[in-house]
């Protein structure tokens, strides 16, 4: 049993801090608002991001960020990728020397194309060999309810990753661990980019066999950009990869999805975003991804494609005309090279 | 353009000959029941197996075997895998020397573990280098109404796959080649085993982080297999693997999954089979791969399950329990040896 803090309150760490607490660790739950932590300690809810959940009793909350961070053996940053360096910055005048730093953020820092846990070993220097990735196919929603779950815990440091690890695992929650850093964080975050091209595909003329075949073709560009950024091509067909993509963009819940089939439905992006109120982390992974698949010279042709559609005004119905009418006509003869 | 016979008037068969005929080959279906003959020449239609939908005006269907067979320079087979062994042997006298052999039956022929190319190997030994397995991500509802398709094309014999590809590839149904035959034919059988557990899984207590968790371990599990029958590991992540695994487990339609879903009630495999009236490949596939995992040496946690609460009484909820704890947590201990 550990001390750990959690920081943020949305769905997903709201959902992670419950099962550290039922699991027996005296967890903290860092939310700024302060009618959020009241909520929290008083009902044992969060209806807003969780609606008619229930949290495990001993969670407790709090808006004082230093005293939640100071006793804390393990430390879950849980907050919007963008929001990341800023939320560590603050944290780090607090941490104790050995605290576990872990992170279960999907995305990339835009600014930099930088990962999550990149970012956090800059700004944590002191840690950086410390550093958790925790991803794979997790809807907050589910968790809560206590349905079977698989996540991964992703670290060079596999004493970090297994400390992790005995954190987060009970018998709905089960928690695999990965040596493989790059793969399992570009997995989480390059989803968000067929989950946006799964709903635009969606609102088309896209069936069941064209989005099996959509979220084929785009686990292998997934793949080709991994490996050449270092990743191993086998994490993407683990839960960090193939598992996330298929819970992602299966679950017209997704808001990935969600925005993707608004733009097929002919609104433009800066409307859907107004709309939706909210990140939609996808839309600024595409960005990065695109330039990224440029910098590595790979090809991601769904990717390019809804780079044209989001940002260079393309009409979807020709980005999918171009997308089908690509000449490749042996089926794995783009695959990760060096891949067999 | 080709002559080309199909034979099978189910909605697959239905589907794939009404492509034929639109692309401008001369097409004939072959049917049994010349009712169903007269209905596709008359109206256009198989209203029994694709409600509904319209037929290409130029297919022709035919209750005359050797007629249907004599004139076509490819033959589609698409009858349920455990009566193509007997189809192929009728087909042999009237098959033209240079006829290229396609199926498009995905299961294993139960007595003897046999591929469906391997099958057709034995009963056409003077077509054995010209056979060509398709399968893929494919609802027949679908490519009849023209939703777009991607699918593969398998063969050890390139020019006999590029034969087949050009004569259904059109802009709704791209077909791409593929060497592998093996891996292609097991990504099909098996994956009727995963959507059996997901019909299973889904009936209890699985969401779609638990269903996705179990897509991506079904996945893993078809890898091994396949690569201990000299698959290359690679098909599972394209069409043929992952492709079809997403289309058939995440439709309710599929009637592995119905299936599968009815036993998480309570209800037993006589009863199931009987209620369904149809042949359901999943069930027997089960059989043949918990027995191939056995003879291979490769441990299938999830085929070993389910084959005990199909074939040995298993209560469904323990065999759910016994899968989840497992004590795996390294991601990738047990992933395909020798696959980085």
């Amino acid at each position: 049993m550990k001390n750990v803090a959690v920081l943020g309150a949305g769905s997903w760490g709201t959902a992670l801090a419950s099962v550290l607490a039922e699991n027996g660790n005296e967890t903290r739950l860092y939310a700024r608002r302060l009618s959020a932590v009241q909520e929290i300690n008083t009902y044992h809810t969060n209806e807003h991001y969780l609606p008619k959940a229930s949290l495990a009793p001993s969670l407790q909350a709090s808006a004082n960020l230093s005293e939640v961070i100071r006793r804390s053996d393990v430390v879950v940053f849980v907050v919007p990728s963008q929001a990341l360096r800023e939320t560590a910055r603050q944290v780090r005048p607090y941490l104790k020397p050995n605290s576990v730093i872990v992170h279960a953020s999907k995305g990339l820092e835009v600014r930099t194309f930088k990962r999550m846990s990149q970012v956090l070993a800059e700004e944590l220097p002191e840690h950086a060999n410390q550093i958790v990735a925790l991803t794979g196919p997790s809807h907050a929603e589910e968790v809560i309810q206590k349905l079977p779950t698989a996540v991964v815990v992703a670290s060079k440091d596999s004493h970090a990753a297994e400390i992790a690890q005995s954190c987060f695992m009970n018998s709905y929650f089960r928690v695999y661990t990965n040596t493989d850093v790059i793969g399992c964080e570009m997995g989480g975050a390059l989803k968000n980019v067929i989950a946006l091209a799964t709903g635009l595909c969606s609102g088309m003329e896209f069936g069941d066999n064209g989005i099996a075949a959509l979220l084929t073709r785009g686990l292998a560009e997934m793949a080709r950009l991994g490996f050449a950024m270092g990743a191993q091509p086998n994490t993407f067909v683990g839960l960090a990869g193939v598992g996330d993509l298929i819970a992602t963009c299966t679950s017209p819940h997704s808001r990935n999805w969600r925005a993707g089939n608004m733009i097929s439905q002919g609104k433009k992006l800066d409307q859907v975003l107004v709309e939706m109120g909210m990140v939609v982390e996808g839309v600024k992974t595409t960005e990065a991804t695109y330039t990224m698949a440029k910098h590595y010279q790979v090809e991601m042709p769904i990717t390019e494609q809804l780079y044209q559609v989001l940002f260079a005004d393309k009409c979807p119905r020709k980005a999918l005309t171009d997308l089908m009418s690509r000449d490749k006509t042996h089926e794995l003869q783009d695959y990760v090279q060096g891949w067999s």
